[in-house]
């Protein structure tokens, strides 16, 4: 991979993650964070998470350099690459772009982690919009694969499809830019019912996301929601299925919730999360999660050495 | 288990995947098909399901006994429990109840596979309506935990809840009924916004089903989706999450799609499912979606028997 140094400007959950993921194949990270705490906490944060890859099989022989930058200028002045994640805010956003461009080689492509912004709107103002990508990883991207990438130069797309690939990244391109992207997109359109179903009183909080992990959620690590109803479809596969159950998923989509996050229903979520918390800390859930996903990661890699006909 | 015989109405995909998880707890299955041919080749649909529970260290010591029969009276005639398969149509079903009631054990349960009907339709017209509960497992049932559980008298339902526990299955009780119980609602959510993703151009449908699989998929299957949003709060947990980005999840709510299953929307998602097979009939499909289902199993027990505290 031709990129040796990243900028990574922004230092918080996603950006510690994103140094893990960088450090951890070789590369260089110049960092930087408005909050210089934050910043002088990041090598602290890593380091755990550099502990899980380890227990994926990601470690380079020669582990990337971290360096703390005073200035975003410093951060960016020999990158190849500028990974942005600073909050969801379009003009912030545009401010350290403008920064960049003063400062930054000409090649360096600048990668912004934005999962609710679009790239037209962050794109605006900049001296070239072809170098900006927006490439948003699923939290935390040290262990989730999925990269979600737009802009409109060929080549710069192309550049970071090979560059999130070098680190163990699927990355999938988006052929038009949409708000949430893809994933956020679908995860919202869930989420809407998730929180009907509460709301209607169907389930409590803690058994709709146990029906979730046990059902749909575990059959979707596995396959995606089309291929599903292609073998929902029996031999006849989507054809059938369209032709036959088609009328029917028509009017369950009429009868999906609307929910609202009135006050009432915020109170239902809160009190049901607590439920099934049941008094784990947020820092505990989060190990019991990334646990979780290194078994399943584990269990993907086990089964691709053993196949190459994966899913 | 005080259930060691079981009749089983139906001999498709999932009163198969019934019978191979039945006979692999050491209970005996009495089936029952309308079609003759569906019903001789129940034994040898149920044999490579067997080899992969056993795979998972599901085999009794002394495996069920199966034994095909000639009419659904035959079937129940000496069950514990009536579990249901037959297509979804509710004067069909009503149909069989009356048959089952007339010649089965009065205390046997009628459990019904039902994935769109509710409760309130199939028990119309029955003698004791308690009986009957609906236990909706996810496709394939062998090796999907999910069984989702209505019924109206407490006992019965307690009793339904032991039952597929004692199968090795995960099971959620639905406090007040709906249609598609929770995780059939769910996934017509989530693919209403996968078919306006394809519709709208964002990305194809190979894209979009590897965005889920990569990303929110293989996070739901290791937490539920408001954990999920809890833990996308920070150290604020959900409270936070929704002070803070409820309203721009309301604002991304109302962006979702509402497409139609129009002839052009159809033959995009034929022609795009037939892109992501790439050739792969639709056994080899079903094939590769259960050894993936296999490894995530088996990475589940391993992180459980690790752990005590799985989430």
């Amino acid at each position: 991979m031709p990129e040796r140094d990243v900028a990574l400007l922004g230092c918080g959950l996603i950006g510690q993650s994103w140094a893990a993921l960088l450090l951890a194949h070789g590369i260089n990270v110049s960092a930087w964070d408005p909050d210089g705490d934050a910043l002088a906490a990041l090598p602290r944060h890593v380091l755990p998470m550099l502990d899980q890859l380890r227990a994926l099989g990601v470690a380079a022989a020669e582990p990337g350099q971290i360096r703390l930058a005073a200035t975003v200028e410093a951060a960016v002045a020999d990158a190849d690459w500028v990974q942005e994640n600073a909050p969801e805010n379009v003009a912030l956003k545009q401010r350290l772009y403008a920064q960049v461009q003063a400062a930054a080689p000409a090649d360096a492509v600048i990668a912004s982690s934005t999962s609710s912004l679009t790239w037209s709107a962050l794109a605006t103002g900049m001296a070239r919009p072809g170098r900006l990508v927006t490439a948003h990883p699923f939290n935390p991207p040290h262990l989730m694969p999925l990269v979600e990438i737009y802009g409109t130069e060929a080549a710069v797309v192309d550049r970071a499809v090979r560059f999130y690939q070098a680190l163990g990244r699927e990355t999938v391109v988006l052929k038009k830019e949409a708000t949430g992207h893809i994933a956020n997109r679908l995860a919202s359109a869930l989420w809407r019912e998730a929180v009907h179903i509460v709301a209607a009183g169907i389930a409590d909080v803690a058994d709709v996301d146990r029906a979730l992990v046990h059902g749909p959620g575990l059959r979707w690590s596995v396959i995606g929601a089309h291929l599903a109803y292609h073998l929902g479809g029996g031999a006849g596969g989507i054809g059938h299925y369209l032709q036959h159950l088609g009328p029917s998923q028509e009017r369950r989509w009429a009868s999906l919730g609307q929910p609202r996050l009135t006050p009432e229903i915020c109170q239902q979520l809160v009190e049901g999360i607590a439920q099934e918390a049941a008094g784990r800390s947020i820092a505990t859930l989060e190990q019991q999660r990334d646990q979780g996903l290194i078994a399943a990661l584990t269990a993907r890699q086990q089964l691709s050495a053993g196949d190459d006909h994966a899913v």
